[in-house]
Protein backbone atom coordinates (compact mmCIF):
# COMPACT_ATOMS: atom_id res chain seq x y z
CA UNK A 1 0.00 0.00 0.00
CA UNK A 2 1.59 3.38 -0.75
CA UNK A 3 1.61 6.02 1.10
CA UNK A 4 -1.08 8.25 -0.63
CA UNK A 5 -3.42 4.82 0.20
CA UNK A 6 -2.03 4.92 3.53
CA UNK A 7 -3.47 8.49 3.96
CA UNK A 8 -6.58 7.78 2.05
CA UNK A 9 -7.95 4.68 4.48
CA UNK A 10 -6.88 6.85 7.76
CA UNK A 11 -8.63 10.02 7.12
CA UNK A 12 -11.56 7.67 5.43
CA UNK A 13 -11.53 5.79 8.79
CA UNK A 14 -11.38 9.14 10.97
CA UNK A 15 -14.98 10.06 8.38
CA UNK A 16 -16.82 6.94 8.90
CA UNK A 17 -16.47 7.04 12.56
CA UNK A 18 -18.05 9.53 12.82
CA UNK A 19 -20.56 9.06 10.32
CA UNK A 20 -19.40 12.13 8.10
CA UNK A 21 -18.98 10.52 4.65
CA UNK A 22 -22.85 11.45 3.58
CA UNK A 23 -22.04 15.06 3.81
CA UNK A 24 -18.45 14.34 2.21
CA UNK A 25 -19.61 14.77 -1.55
CA UNK A 26 -17.84 15.70 -4.21
CA UNK A 27 -19.28 18.76 -4.68
CA UNK A 28 -18.86 19.96 -0.75
CA UNK A 29 -14.96 18.28 -0.99
CA UNK A 30 -14.95 20.83 -4.08
CA UNK A 31 -15.79 23.81 -1.82
CA UNK A 32 -13.78 22.51 0.67
CA UNK A 33 -10.79 22.31 -1.28
CA UNK A 34 -10.87 25.71 -2.53
CA UNK A 35 -11.83 27.03 1.12
CA UNK A 36 -8.29 25.45 2.29
CA UNK A 37 -6.46 26.83 -0.47
CA UNK A 38 -7.47 30.48 0.15
CA UNK A 39 -6.45 30.10 4.05
CA UNK A 40 -3.11 28.83 2.52
CA UNK A 41 -2.65 31.83 0.53
CA UNK A 42 -4.20 34.29 3.03
CA UNK A 43 -0.98 33.60 4.77
CA UNK A 44 1.30 34.89 1.84
CA UNK A 45 -0.82 37.70 1.01
CA UNK A 46 0.85 40.49 2.59
CA UNK A 47 4.17 38.68 2.05
CA UNK A 48 6.03 40.18 -1.30
CA UNK A 49 9.35 39.44 -2.21
CA UNK A 50 10.28 37.58 0.70
CA UNK A 51 13.05 34.56 0.37
CA UNK A 52 12.07 31.14 1.09
CA UNK A 53 15.26 31.53 3.93
CA UNK A 54 13.33 33.84 5.43
CA UNK A 55 9.91 32.28 4.96
CA UNK A 56 11.19 28.90 6.87
CA UNK A 57 12.89 30.88 9.86
CA UNK A 58 8.93 32.48 10.55
CA UNK A 59 8.26 29.49 12.95
CA UNK A 60 4.31 30.45 13.22
CA UNK A 61 4.17 31.16 9.88
CA UNK A 62 5.68 27.58 9.06
CA UNK A 63 3.06 26.11 11.30
CA UNK A 64 0.17 27.83 9.33
CA UNK A 65 1.77 26.56 6.13
CA UNK A 66 1.94 23.17 7.16
CA UNK A 67 -1.63 23.02 8.94
CA UNK A 68 -3.56 24.65 5.55
CA UNK A 69 -1.21 22.46 3.20
CA UNK A 70 -2.18 19.30 5.19
CA UNK A 71 -5.69 20.11 4.78
CA UNK A 72 -5.56 20.85 0.63
CA UNK A 73 -4.42 17.53 0.92
CA UNK A 74 -6.73 15.59 3.34
CA UNK A 75 -9.57 16.81 1.04
CA UNK A 76 -8.07 16.13 -2.26
CA UNK A 77 -7.29 12.57 -1.19
CA UNK A 78 -11.04 12.40 -0.36
CA UNK A 79 -12.33 13.53 -3.25
CA UNK A 80 -10.16 10.98 -5.09
CA UNK A 81 -11.17 8.09 -2.72
CA UNK A 82 -14.83 9.01 -3.39
CA UNK A 83 -14.73 9.10 -7.15
CA UNK A 84 -12.00 5.96 -7.20
CA UNK A 85 -9.44 8.40 -8.91
CA UNK A 86 -5.64 6.91 -8.93
CA UNK A 87 -3.57 9.98 -7.67
CA UNK A 88 -0.32 8.63 -8.60
CA UNK A 89 -2.17 8.17 -12.12
CA UNK A 90 -3.32 11.30 -12.79
CA UNK A 91 -0.65 13.19 -11.34
CA UNK A 92 1.76 11.42 -13.81
CA UNK A 93 -0.68 11.38 -16.66
CA UNK A 94 -0.50 15.80 -16.31
CA UNK A 95 3.03 15.43 -15.94
CA UNK A 96 2.86 14.01 -19.24
CA UNK A 97 0.68 16.38 -21.11
CA UNK A 98 2.32 19.04 -19.24
CA UNK A 99 5.73 17.95 -21.33
CA UNK A 100 4.14 17.71 -24.36
CA UNK A 101 2.06 21.20 -24.08
CA UNK A 102 5.15 23.22 -23.39
CA UNK A 103 7.55 22.19 -25.31
CA UNK A 104 11.08 23.82 -25.81
CA UNK A 105 9.86 26.78 -27.76
CA UNK A 106 6.90 27.15 -25.97
CA UNK A 107 8.30 27.01 -23.00
CA UNK A 108 10.93 29.65 -24.05
CA UNK A 109 8.40 32.48 -24.97
CA UNK A 110 6.83 31.69 -21.83
CA UNK A 111 10.10 32.13 -19.78
CA UNK A 112 10.46 35.14 -21.36
CA UNK A 113 6.83 36.98 -21.25
CA UNK A 114 7.40 36.10 -17.20
CA UNK A 115 10.77 37.21 -17.09
CA UNK A 116 9.48 40.84 -18.07
CA UNK A 117 6.69 40.38 -15.59
CA UNK A 118 8.10 39.51 -12.71
CA UNK A 119 10.90 41.45 -11.50
CA UNK B 1 11.51 6.30 -1.58
CA UNK B 2 7.54 7.37 -1.34
CA UNK B 3 5.45 7.91 -4.09
CA UNK B 4 5.02 11.55 -2.99
CA UNK B 5 8.74 11.94 -2.93
CA UNK B 6 8.71 10.39 -6.66
CA UNK B 7 6.50 13.02 -8.19
CA UNK B 8 7.97 15.83 -6.37
CA UNK B 9 11.33 14.48 -8.10
CA UNK B 10 9.63 14.06 -11.07
CA UNK B 11 7.60 17.47 -11.36
CA UNK B 12 10.72 19.69 -10.19
CA UNK B 13 12.95 17.92 -12.90
CA UNK B 14 9.94 19.31 -15.41
CA UNK B 15 10.57 22.74 -14.13
CA UNK B 16 14.45 22.77 -13.78
CA UNK B 17 14.79 21.67 -17.43
CA UNK B 18 12.58 25.32 -18.07
CA UNK B 19 14.31 27.25 -15.57
CA UNK B 20 10.62 27.97 -14.15
CA UNK B 21 12.03 27.44 -10.37
CA UNK B 22 12.80 30.99 -10.01
CA UNK B 23 9.03 31.89 -10.97
CA UNK B 24 7.48 29.79 -8.37
CA UNK B 25 7.78 31.45 -5.41
CA UNK B 26 5.49 29.73 -2.35
CA UNK B 27 3.45 33.09 -2.67
CA UNK B 28 3.16 32.35 -6.13
CA UNK B 29 2.27 28.66 -5.94
CA UNK B 30 -0.31 29.07 -2.87
CA UNK B 31 -2.10 31.46 -5.79
CA UNK B 32 -2.07 28.58 -7.99
CA UNK B 33 -3.34 25.79 -5.93
CA UNK B 34 -6.19 28.79 -5.34
CA UNK B 35 -6.78 28.96 -8.90
CA UNK B 36 -6.58 25.36 -9.54
CA UNK B 37 -8.99 24.52 -6.39
CA UNK B 38 -11.91 26.82 -7.85
CA UNK B 39 -11.61 25.28 -11.87
CA UNK B 40 -12.02 22.18 -9.55
CA UNK B 41 -15.11 23.07 -7.77
CA UNK B 42 -16.16 24.90 -10.71
CA UNK B 43 -16.66 21.32 -12.80
CA UNK B 44 -19.16 21.03 -10.14
CA UNK B 45 -21.00 24.32 -9.50
CA UNK B 46 -24.58 23.28 -11.19
CA UNK B 47 -24.36 19.94 -10.06
CA UNK B 48 -26.56 20.11 -6.88
CA UNK B 49 -27.97 16.29 -5.33
CA UNK B 50 -25.96 14.51 -8.42
CA UNK B 51 -24.76 10.94 -6.55
CA UNK B 52 -21.67 9.74 -7.20
CA UNK B 53 -22.40 6.81 -9.28
CA UNK B 54 -23.76 9.27 -11.76
CA UNK B 55 -20.80 11.42 -11.10
CA UNK B 56 -18.48 8.35 -12.10
CA UNK B 57 -20.65 7.78 -15.53
CA UNK B 58 -20.51 11.16 -16.72
CA UNK B 59 -16.86 10.46 -18.50
CA UNK B 60 -16.42 14.35 -19.13
CA UNK B 61 -16.53 15.35 -15.75
CA UNK B 62 -14.17 12.57 -14.77
CA UNK B 63 -11.98 13.55 -16.86
CA UNK B 64 -11.78 17.23 -16.13
CA UNK B 65 -12.05 16.22 -12.23
CA UNK B 66 -9.22 14.49 -13.05
CA UNK B 67 -7.22 16.94 -14.54
CA UNK B 68 -7.96 19.48 -12.39
CA UNK B 69 -6.94 17.28 -9.55
CA UNK B 70 -3.63 16.80 -10.32
CA UNK B 71 -3.37 20.12 -10.51
CA UNK B 72 -3.86 20.91 -7.03
CA UNK B 73 -2.06 18.29 -6.11
CA UNK B 74 1.16 19.30 -7.98
CA UNK B 75 1.23 22.48 -7.00
CA UNK B 76 0.70 21.24 -3.40
CA UNK B 77 3.92 18.92 -3.79
CA UNK B 78 5.74 21.81 -4.82
CA UNK B 79 4.72 23.78 -1.84
CA UNK B 80 5.78 21.30 0.18
CA UNK B 81 8.87 20.99 -1.53
CA UNK B 82 10.26 24.59 -1.29
CA UNK B 83 9.78 24.70 1.98
CA UNK B 84 10.80 21.44 3.08
CA UNK B 85 7.70 20.57 4.34
CA UNK B 86 7.15 16.51 4.79
CA UNK B 87 3.59 15.90 3.74
CA UNK B 88 3.52 12.75 4.97
CA UNK B 89 4.55 14.14 8.37
CA UNK B 90 1.48 16.98 8.28
CA UNK B 91 -0.76 15.00 7.09
CA UNK B 92 -0.65 12.58 10.35
CA UNK B 93 -0.61 15.71 12.28
CA UNK B 94 -3.16 17.15 11.05
CA UNK B 95 -5.63 13.93 11.58
CA UNK B 96 -4.49 13.42 15.18
CA UNK B 97 -5.31 17.01 15.95
CA UNK B 98 -8.76 16.87 14.14
CA UNK B 99 -9.49 13.18 15.92
CA UNK B 100 -8.62 15.56 19.23
CA UNK B 101 -10.56 18.43 18.28
CA UNK B 102 -13.50 16.36 17.20
CA UNK B 103 -14.08 14.09 20.20
CA UNK B 104 -17.26 11.68 20.75
CA UNK B 105 -19.33 14.64 21.96
CA UNK B 106 -18.44 17.28 19.16
CA UNK B 107 -18.06 15.06 16.78
CA UNK B 108 -22.01 14.41 17.22
CA UNK B 109 -23.12 18.06 17.85
CA UNK B 110 -21.77 18.78 14.71
CA UNK B 111 -23.09 15.55 12.99
CA UNK B 112 -26.76 16.93 14.39
CA UNK B 113 -26.15 20.18 12.76
CA UNK B 114 -25.27 19.18 9.26
CA UNK B 115 -27.99 16.67 9.52
CA UNK B 116 -30.38 19.81 9.75
CA UNK B 117 -28.81 21.77 7.36
CA UNK B 118 -28.26 19.17 4.62
CA UNK B 119 -31.59 17.64 3.71
CA UNK C 1 -21.50 61.62 -7.27
CA UNK C 2 -23.21 58.18 -7.42
CA UNK C 3 -23.33 55.64 -4.19
CA UNK C 4 -20.42 54.08 -6.15
CA UNK C 5 -18.14 56.90 -6.09
CA UNK C 6 -19.17 57.37 -2.60
CA UNK C 7 -18.12 54.37 -0.83
CA UNK C 8 -15.20 54.49 -3.59
CA UNK C 9 -13.86 57.63 -1.86
CA UNK C 10 -15.31 57.12 1.51
CA UNK C 11 -12.62 53.77 1.54
CA UNK C 12 -9.93 55.82 0.20
CA UNK C 13 -9.83 58.26 3.04
CA UNK C 14 -9.68 55.57 5.15
CA UNK C 15 -6.46 53.71 3.47
CA UNK C 16 -5.32 57.38 2.83
CA UNK C 17 -5.20 58.18 6.56
CA UNK C 18 -3.20 54.82 7.46
CA UNK C 19 -1.09 54.89 4.52
CA UNK C 20 -2.17 51.63 3.25
CA UNK C 21 -2.39 52.85 -0.53
CA UNK C 22 1.26 51.46 -1.17
CA UNK C 23 0.36 47.53 0.07
CA UNK C 24 -2.86 47.85 -2.18
CA UNK C 25 -1.71 46.79 -5.55
CA UNK C 26 -3.72 45.08 -8.00
CA UNK C 27 -2.19 41.50 -7.15
CA UNK C 28 -2.84 42.07 -3.76
CA UNK C 29 -6.21 43.52 -4.05
CA UNK C 30 -7.30 40.66 -6.47
CA UNK C 31 -6.26 38.04 -3.82
CA UNK C 32 -8.19 39.85 -1.16
CA UNK C 33 -11.04 39.82 -2.87
CA UNK C 34 -10.50 35.99 -3.82
CA UNK C 35 -10.00 35.56 0.18
CA UNK C 36 -13.18 37.29 0.83
CA UNK C 37 -15.10 35.73 -1.51
CA UNK C 38 -14.20 32.17 -0.08
CA UNK C 39 -15.09 33.07 3.28
CA UNK C 40 -18.41 34.56 2.07
CA UNK C 41 -18.76 30.54 0.43
CA UNK C 42 -17.75 28.76 3.90
CA UNK C 43 -20.74 30.36 5.27
CA UNK C 44 -22.70 27.99 2.86
CA UNK C 45 -20.42 25.60 2.75
CA UNK C 46 -22.52 22.65 4.55
CA UNK C 47 -25.91 24.16 3.95
CA UNK C 48 -27.62 21.98 1.08
CA UNK C 49 -31.10 23.18 -0.33
CA UNK C 50 -31.59 25.64 2.28
CA UNK C 51 -34.66 28.17 1.26
CA UNK C 52 -33.85 31.92 1.06
CA UNK C 53 -36.97 31.97 3.53
CA UNK C 54 -34.88 29.64 6.15
CA UNK C 55 -31.63 31.83 5.65
CA UNK C 56 -33.16 35.14 6.16
CA UNK C 57 -34.52 33.60 9.46
CA UNK C 58 -30.59 33.08 10.80
CA UNK C 59 -29.44 36.14 12.08
CA UNK C 60 -26.04 35.02 12.85
CA UNK C 61 -25.71 33.93 9.43
CA UNK C 62 -27.43 36.77 7.79
CA UNK C 63 -24.77 39.19 9.96
CA UNK C 64 -21.83 37.18 8.43
CA UNK C 65 -23.16 37.15 4.70
CA UNK C 66 -23.73 40.85 5.53
CA UNK C 67 -20.04 41.48 6.41
CA UNK C 68 -18.14 39.20 3.79
CA UNK C 69 -20.09 40.62 0.93
CA UNK C 70 -19.21 44.01 2.25
CA UNK C 71 -15.54 42.72 2.23
CA UNK C 72 -15.65 41.76 -1.58
CA UNK C 73 -17.45 45.15 -2.61
CA UNK C 74 -14.65 46.88 -1.07
CA UNK C 75 -11.86 45.58 -2.67
CA UNK C 76 -13.57 45.31 -5.80
CA UNK C 77 -14.54 49.46 -5.71
CA UNK C 78 -10.90 49.47 -4.73
CA UNK C 79 -9.93 47.29 -7.67
CA UNK C 80 -11.72 49.73 -10.27
CA UNK C 81 -10.62 52.86 -8.21
CA UNK C 82 -6.90 51.96 -8.72
CA UNK C 83 -6.91 51.42 -12.27
CA UNK C 84 -9.30 54.14 -13.27
CA UNK C 85 -12.44 51.28 -14.08
CA UNK C 86 -15.37 53.02 -14.06
CA UNK C 87 -18.04 49.71 -12.38
CA UNK C 88 -21.46 51.06 -13.46
CA UNK C 89 -19.90 51.37 -17.10
CA UNK C 90 -18.68 47.85 -17.02
CA UNK C 91 -21.08 46.27 -15.29
CA UNK C 92 -23.65 47.57 -18.41
CA UNK C 93 -20.95 46.15 -21.13
CA UNK C 94 -20.88 42.87 -19.38
CA UNK C 95 -25.11 42.99 -19.29
CA UNK C 96 -25.37 43.17 -23.04
CA UNK C 97 -22.64 40.96 -24.17
CA UNK C 98 -24.54 38.03 -21.74
CA UNK C 99 -27.72 39.13 -23.40
CA UNK C 100 -26.18 38.21 -26.78
CA UNK C 101 -24.29 35.34 -25.80
CA UNK C 102 -26.89 33.89 -24.28
CA UNK C 103 -29.72 33.93 -27.21
CA UNK C 104 -32.77 32.11 -26.38
CA UNK C 105 -32.30 28.68 -28.40
CA UNK C 106 -28.74 29.30 -26.14
CA UNK C 107 -30.24 30.07 -22.86
CA UNK C 108 -33.28 27.13 -23.49
CA UNK C 109 -30.61 24.32 -23.83
CA UNK C 110 -28.57 25.68 -20.72
CA UNK C 111 -31.86 25.58 -18.52
CA UNK C 112 -32.32 21.86 -19.95
CA UNK C 113 -29.11 20.72 -18.93
CA UNK C 114 -29.34 22.61 -15.40
CA UNK C 115 -32.68 21.37 -14.92
CA UNK C 116 -30.89 18.12 -15.18
CA UNK C 117 -28.40 18.42 -12.61
CA UNK C 118 -30.23 20.31 -10.19
CA UNK C 119 -32.70 18.52 -8.75
CA UNK D 1 -33.44 54.94 -7.69
CA UNK D 2 -29.54 54.01 -6.80
CA UNK D 3 -27.07 53.15 -9.59
CA UNK D 4 -26.65 49.99 -7.46
CA UNK D 5 -30.57 49.14 -7.28
CA UNK D 6 -30.23 49.96 -10.94
CA UNK D 7 -28.12 47.32 -11.94
CA UNK D 8 -29.77 44.75 -9.48
CA UNK D 9 -32.80 44.91 -11.33
CA UNK D 10 -31.14 45.23 -14.89
CA UNK D 11 -29.44 41.59 -13.83
CA UNK D 12 -32.76 40.42 -11.78
CA UNK D 13 -34.47 41.06 -15.65
CA UNK D 14 -31.87 39.00 -17.20
CA UNK D 15 -32.49 36.15 -15.31
CA UNK D 16 -36.04 36.55 -15.48
CA UNK D 17 -36.33 36.16 -18.43
CA UNK D 18 -34.31 32.98 -18.68
CA UNK D 19 -36.06 31.16 -15.87
CA UNK D 20 -32.70 31.06 -14.61
CA UNK D 21 -33.50 32.80 -10.86
CA UNK D 22 -34.38 29.15 -9.57
CA UNK D 23 -30.62 27.99 -10.34
CA UNK D 24 -29.03 31.35 -8.28
CA UNK D 25 -29.50 30.12 -4.41
CA UNK D 26 -27.25 31.74 -2.59
CA UNK D 27 -24.93 29.00 -2.11
CA UNK D 28 -24.80 28.29 -5.69
CA UNK D 29 -24.07 32.67 -6.19
CA UNK D 30 -21.45 32.11 -3.58
CA UNK D 31 -19.13 30.30 -5.62
CA UNK D 32 -19.99 31.98 -8.82
CA UNK D 33 -18.43 34.86 -6.74
CA UNK D 34 -15.25 32.82 -5.82
CA UNK D 35 -14.83 31.63 -9.14
CA UNK D 36 -15.19 34.71 -10.77
CA UNK D 37 -12.80 36.58 -8.20
CA UNK D 38 -10.03 33.54 -8.67
CA UNK D 39 -10.51 34.42 -12.74
CA UNK D 40 -9.55 37.91 -11.62
CA UNK D 41 -6.60 36.46 -9.39
CA UNK D 42 -5.59 34.51 -12.15
CA UNK D 43 -5.29 37.53 -14.68
CA UNK D 44 -2.41 38.78 -12.06
CA UNK D 45 -0.65 35.56 -11.36
CA UNK D 46 2.57 36.33 -12.50
CA UNK D 47 2.94 39.87 -12.56
CA UNK D 48 4.89 40.74 -9.85
CA UNK D 49 5.96 44.45 -8.80
CA UNK D 50 4.40 45.26 -12.11
CA UNK D 51 2.80 49.25 -11.86
CA UNK D 52 -0.02 50.41 -11.93
CA UNK D 53 0.93 52.36 -15.21
CA UNK D 54 2.05 49.56 -16.45
CA UNK D 55 -1.06 47.24 -16.05
CA UNK D 56 -3.05 50.22 -17.45
CA UNK D 57 -1.09 50.30 -20.40
CA UNK D 58 -1.76 46.71 -21.48
CA UNK D 59 -4.99 46.57 -23.34
CA UNK D 60 -5.62 43.34 -23.40
CA UNK D 61 -4.95 42.97 -19.47
CA UNK D 62 -7.07 45.51 -18.67
CA UNK D 63 -10.03 44.34 -20.77
CA UNK D 64 -9.74 41.46 -18.76
CA UNK D 65 -10.11 43.01 -15.53
CA UNK D 66 -12.82 44.51 -16.34
CA UNK D 67 -14.59 41.68 -17.43
CA UNK D 68 -13.60 39.57 -14.35
CA UNK D 69 -14.71 42.44 -11.65
CA UNK D 70 -17.99 43.14 -13.32
CA UNK D 71 -18.68 39.23 -13.25
CA UNK D 72 -17.55 39.70 -9.24
CA UNK D 73 -20.03 42.55 -8.86
CA UNK D 74 -22.81 40.93 -10.86
CA UNK D 75 -22.77 38.05 -8.63
CA UNK D 76 -22.15 40.36 -5.32
CA UNK D 77 -25.44 42.27 -6.74
CA UNK D 78 -27.29 39.05 -7.15
CA UNK D 79 -26.56 37.39 -3.68
CA UNK D 80 -27.49 41.06 -1.86
CA UNK D 81 -31.03 40.98 -3.77
CA UNK D 82 -31.54 37.24 -2.77
CA UNK D 83 -31.12 38.24 0.62
CA UNK D 84 -32.97 41.72 0.64
CA UNK D 85 -29.35 43.03 1.58
CA UNK D 86 -28.77 47.04 1.27
CA UNK D 87 -25.27 47.00 -0.33
CA UNK D 88 -24.65 50.52 0.73
CA UNK D 89 -25.80 50.24 4.41
CA UNK D 90 -23.65 47.23 4.71
CA UNK D 91 -20.80 48.54 2.99
CA UNK D 92 -21.12 51.45 5.26
CA UNK D 93 -21.29 49.70 8.63
CA UNK D 94 -18.06 47.60 7.30
CA UNK D 95 -16.18 50.74 7.06
CA UNK D 96 -16.96 52.38 10.35
CA UNK D 97 -15.90 48.67 12.13
CA UNK D 98 -12.68 49.17 10.20
CA UNK D 99 -12.40 52.32 11.28
CA UNK D 100 -13.16 51.38 15.27
CA UNK D 101 -10.52 47.86 14.31
CA UNK D 102 -8.00 49.74 13.22
CA UNK D 103 -7.11 52.55 15.52
CA UNK D 104 -4.54 54.66 15.14
CA UNK D 105 -2.23 52.74 17.38
CA UNK D 106 -2.98 49.37 15.54
CA UNK D 107 -2.63 50.69 12.40
CA UNK D 108 0.56 52.36 12.92
CA UNK D 109 1.29 48.21 14.02
CA UNK D 110 0.18 47.18 11.01
CA UNK D 111 1.67 48.90 8.74
CA UNK D 112 5.33 48.22 10.19
CA UNK D 113 4.50 44.98 9.82
CA UNK D 114 4.08 44.99 6.40
CA UNK D 115 6.52 47.75 5.68
CA UNK D 116 8.77 44.65 7.29
CA UNK D 117 7.34 42.08 4.74
CA UNK D 118 6.39 43.96 1.89
CA UNK D 119 9.94 44.89 0.01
Amino acid sequence: MSVLEELQEKYAEFKEKRDWEQFHQPKNIAMSISIEASELMELFQWKDNVSIKEIKQDENLMAGVREELADVILYSLSMAQRLDINIEESVLEKLDENRERFDEETSEEITKELEEWTR
